[in-house]
């Protein structure tokens, strides 16, 4: 902690596009709460949004704020009231904060809680040498966990969650879309032992990574017609499993199709508006299970995350392609908007010897 | 059977709106089929789509061909290899025809077969004094089910399959269009103990019979904000289930804004073509769980309706509005036409004096 | 409040049968606590053990401790931090305080929280003119339940479990054992439309009881071959569902027997230990889903509570047989002892007019 | 085929121990069946009961009779109805021949049948150089499946069917019984991508391959105190799901004692009658779900049998340690008691150089 009680902090200052890197007071945790000392923290698609400062950005987004919500670190203080954390802790975080009073968070389904504060979106994130937390939201990251590994977690959520919304052993497995949550949820399925993987996108660079974390096929779908070929791989029956990860209206309507009938598809990307919707070939006449995938669960996607990374399981850090110094978040920016970047990681401390959190 | 071996069918004689009573010979059972005298026949969407010769049948329909999907009868006559019949069985018909064969049949969802035939539409129906049906497709009614009942079993499946997709009971449940089948679910849903019934459709004829199958409100859609009064009613919470039957592209997104977070919704109902669609707020944000359904679950939902239909469970008879003789086809055909109609039965006996099968 | 800040209380004085009324202080909320008045307050199972010192609560219970843990009342005192809850809400309240911190809370399970603390049980009880409880654990009553029906619900709780742990719609259930809570069971099977109840005891006044709450056949084990009744009657096939309450090893046994193949058994009743148990024909070769049922989910339960005690659904004033005033609880405790009674609520404040909570 | 149309067969003669080999008349088929050429025969515990003459075989198996049931061939001649195979078909087969007319069958759970007639038990099996099956019986195998891989399945299924029975994928699983059956799951608990697999047994031959098939940690329950070592392991949680194979009483015990609260646990394991069982502390407090597993999924688990099999899956052939020509069944039969064994296979063309079926 510096002297003057600040830290540097990176911050959207004003309803404009960019970021800034200020100094910030170092903020004093409630009774509740932990003071985290960042060690690592990521770059996720929102975090582009805020500081391209687009619609979304600009309708949910009240500056200044400092941004960033996937990190690890180290617990440097808690308060009075804090049993479920002491200093010293190795942690990452869910960043979803939630009300515990609505139905939603009452009956164990706090992912869809409507009353969500998000750090780096309606309160202050990570991307800075400290942040406050509730202490409930702390994870305990076990000693031998890469930081950088414990930082995506979060993010690695979403993957989990949209892949654990059905079984997905033994079956073939679409996932469109091969951003970086693609590109976990692709090592999920292979992990748990897929079939077959079949992926698609529109940038080579994404689908030579998502043939790397296990896609047994890999389609750029402006080059060839992904469906007849993922159709006439899988027999003429199509795909038990979609996982739509991109929210392209064409991935959406090519996901569908190449469902198969009683196949299931769970949906996380988001959509620019709503699209024109095929429902009776889609779902009704396939009898198909759709589920809407938000967030993740609090904490049942946790532990299952805490499953795969353990032991011989997924090694995450393969779709780390960046890494960077806290202090060149604008190289980092730079490189997740050119589309040739799996996940980006930055480091407050600067780059690391790849050391975990022990 | 008449001396000629001959018997009376209606039929779609050509590729022109309209229906015709004919004189056709009596259908040969084969080895694995029976032979059923009809007794009661009722009248379903599908035939209605069948006599105004719209776009779906002109492109599914090859005339000639007797129509009806819907009866039950006494079976007159069983092939060499028949061991689930018998002459004299009280039956109704499972109306689709299935291959056995494929991965649908062998995983027990043969509804969702691909190489299914329906009876009426793929092949002759039971608009008709006598139908040859797969002996393995009769459903044996008790002897106390009245025939009109009987013959209303297999589009109450829909209904039932429908409701069926999700659990009702002590849950707030939607259902946006009440045509027979709404209506029917509308009862299942009384019966399941559903907390709250909200009932949609533009047809107050309908909406008043919604209330008595138990709807607890009952809205016209084009004289009220269905949204606003439901939401209230609800306590701002939406409801939990939406049982989809209308396939109006303003019920549906009507129904998707009314569900709650975390909500399950069951879509029966054919939309006119692709729609506009918000897959964000609908699906995905709210993390909800959408189920396609068609036709009737082979035969896990008949045992349902057994379930439903025994002791004091539904009185189906209720949502039967008018009764013909059959060769009255053209005046029930105008009455289902009007909208100010439920169920429609037709008997080639004449008018029973609502006799049950024994 | 009196003057001297004591209350009423029932109390467990020391390692000794039975019970003691006594003044005690009024307990004084922490910072997340409520302190409330009781206005109703029930009889358990668990209080009878506790009253005549049996194993288990010699093995549980540190006297001395107010006992109790069903109760209604309403809110005259809350803690600094409270927010869920403000003086005058009249309340019941979930009398299991779990950790928040275990797996099991964390992932929507809190019903199987290790740490669990139960009033009454581990902490003090609601026998009492107050108690004090974490806020959190506190449930809103709509003004219109009657205090008595409020404080049934933890109870409820229970039966409501155990009924939601499989469909009941359309479905041969079992219940066996007619104590209140098998009769609350018994009324949460019929308000879901089940086909056929059948019930078993061996006390003719619980049946008669059960007969009234809906069951279809009520059958004294001691006095009919029950297993061949009930299989007369399901035509050979057995029950769809068994929902196991009494615990007795010939119950259990009867009830597996009853069970058809492919069905579904939700165990709550508690054996005396481990008993004899034919896990092949039981279980394996049935291919039986068996669940084991423990508390309510927290707040999943009661929200279906909530459904199945609105409108025109269950009314749970049926199930309770005598009332009585706190301070006459020997006796109220003599009619549970006499397994001539269904429910027994006391009222602190004397017998009330039956009035609801507003 | 033979001059004189007969075959070899192993059969059981009269009602005391021993097999027999004898020569029998090929047998014929009927109209909707196949006759098969055996090209490879496993050996199953059933099979050694049959042998032994254990009281289960003398209750169940009328002599004389051709046993085994698991076995590929090449189908040779088809009745007149058959549609599903023809001459040349590569198969295996579902051992179990289902009624298709009682309600389990009729509901896609004809591995419930109660009329089933299993070949080997109740009719001639496959230990053979022909067999007649029902034509939808038959599974038809790519060409590039071996022929020993190919005759496993039927057993792989059982398996399979109780590894799917949950989600094993991130979690912590317990095998008990490390037989052939058990090993194969250990295999598919593997290829889920299981967090952690513990196996225990009584034979350290078996726990050796255990380890080889991908167990984790395999421990002799009568040399180790496995309760202690594997709560340990677990960091004093248990185990998220137990799969049962062994149905011996300690095993049992065992699993249940380790498994987490809230946690599942499929059982195949046959026990060798009633045995004394903590309902209380093993499912009730628990909140446990226990299925209880029988046969295989007629055909959903063949399908997942499939996927398991296909690209760089599970290699089945691992868990065969032992090749016989048909003629030496004897020889066979000895090793399958020695408990020094995994899977045994057969072949009546004499020992192939393992070529696969093409």
């Amino acid at each position: 902690m510096s002297d003057d009680n600040t830290m540097r902090a990176i911050i959207k200052p004003d309803s404009s596009p960019g970021l800034e890197m200020v100094r910030a007071p170092i903020p004093r945790p409630g009774p509740r709460d932990a003071l985290i000392k960042i060690a690592a923290t990521s770059i996720c698609g929102t975090d582009l949004h805020i500081f391209k400062w687009d619609p979304w950005a600009r309708s949910r987004i009240n500056p200044p704020i400092i941004v960033g919500h996937e990190f690890c670190g180290h617990v440097v203080e808690i308060g009075d009231m804090v049993t479920e954390a002491k200093v010293g802790d190795y942690v990452s975080a869910e960043s979803h904060i939630i009300c515990h009073t609505c139905s939603s968070c009452r009956t164990g389904r706090g992912h869809l809680c409507q009353n969500t504060k998000i750090i780096g979106v309606d309160r202050d994130g990570c991307w800075a040498d400290y942040i406050v937390m509730p202490a409930e939201n702390l994870w305990l990251n076990p000693p031998d966990l890469s930081l950088e590994v414990a930082s995506l977690q979060e993010n690695f959520g979403n993957a989990v969650h949209t892949a654990f919304a059905t079984d997905l052993t033994a079956r073939k497995v679409l996932v469109t879309g091969c951003g970086p949550v693609g590109l976990m949820t692709i090592m999920v399925a292979k992990a748990a032992g897929a079939r077959a993987i079949y992926a698609t996108d529109i940038a080579n660079y994404r689908l030579r990574m998502a043939k790397e974390m296990g896609a047994d096929m890999a389609i750029n779908v402006s080059e060839q017609n992904a469906f007849d070929v993922i159709w006439a791989d899988t027999g003429g029956d199509g795909v038990d499993v979609l996982l739509e990860m991109s929210g392209a209206p064409q991935a959406i309507d090519l996901g569908f199709r190449l469902l198969r009938y009683g196949g299931e598809a769970a949906l996380l990307g988001l959509a620019p508006s709503a699209i024109p919707f095929d429902i009776n070939n889609h779902i009704v006449f396939k009898g198909a299970t759709v589920y809407g995938i938000v967030g993740r669960e609090i904490w049942g996607t946790w532990y299952r995350m805490r499953g795969l990374l353990s032991g011989d399981g997924i090694d995450l850090s393969r779709v780390i392609t960046h890494r960077f110094a806290l202090e060149d978040y604008d190289k980092a920016l730079e490189v997740m908007q050119s589309g040739q970047s799996g996940k980006v990681v930055m480091f407050p401390d600067g780059l690391p010897h790849l050391t975990n959190g022990a």
